[in-house]
């Protein structure tokens, strides 16, 4: 199923591109939540981030601190944010893996509530442990 | 100046480790969103993601799928944000670059205020074309 970002690389939909290799795509997203709000997908038509290749993944998280860079020496913004939702329950919106770059300022950017727990000892070691077993397969 | 993460990248202080290559490391984020929330760093110690080298950023790219893989087998969760903060302005605490994986639901998670504005397409034009240039340096 085609979705915007995939109409996007085709070309079918234009965008303001900030970007681009044989892989991958970086453009001004059209609904910012920051002057300079850019997305960063890879070509590759995947939903989600874990299910995108090793090489897509890498060549993309290779590309992130130079579209970085360029953000911030553009906008001047002192801080920004990196994110990337999974999920419909997880703030996405469209089905193809994207990374957002925020600028964030005290009048606009990413607002979140960050209100954590606290790690249980025990239930800590449990998780790692079956987590690094899962890594290991 | 040694973070806490510097001292966990040296042992000084335990971490609950989810995985760890020659210059990656992964582990529970103590102060959790979510159970399973992750944390992915580089030892490299650099503060922000646009001061990463490319070696590095490619190698924490190619990572993170595979981690979020894990997350999301040993979680259950059904969707999940990937979110990494640069700068005290935006919610970064510690200086050390570091991805946050962190598992959605409905009761706990990553809560955030999504009020984009409109990109104009005349400065749409203009900011792209600057952040081409400096790409293209």
């Amino acid at each position: 199923m085609a979705t915007l970002f995939s109409k996007i690389v085709s070309g079918e939909v234009p965008c303001h591109k900030v970007w681009e290799d044989d892989a991958h795509l970086a453009f001004l997203d059209i609904r910012p939540m920051a002057r300079g709000h850019t997305l960063v997908i890879p070509k590759e038509a995947k939903a989600q981030l874990h299910e995108l290749s090793d090489e897509s993944a890498a060549a993309l998280g290779r590309a992130l601190p130079r579209i970085c860079r360029a953000v911030k020496q553009v906008t001047g913004c002192a801080g920004y944010n990196v994110l990337q939702n999974n999920g419909s329950s997880a703030h996405q919106e469209v089905m193809h893996v994207h990374f957002h770059i925020i600028p964030k300022s005290q009048s606009d950017g990413l607002d979140m509530q960050w209100s954590p727990g606290s790690l249980d000892t025990d239930d800590g070691a449990a998780l790692a442990a079956a987590l690094r077993e899962v890594m290991d397969e």
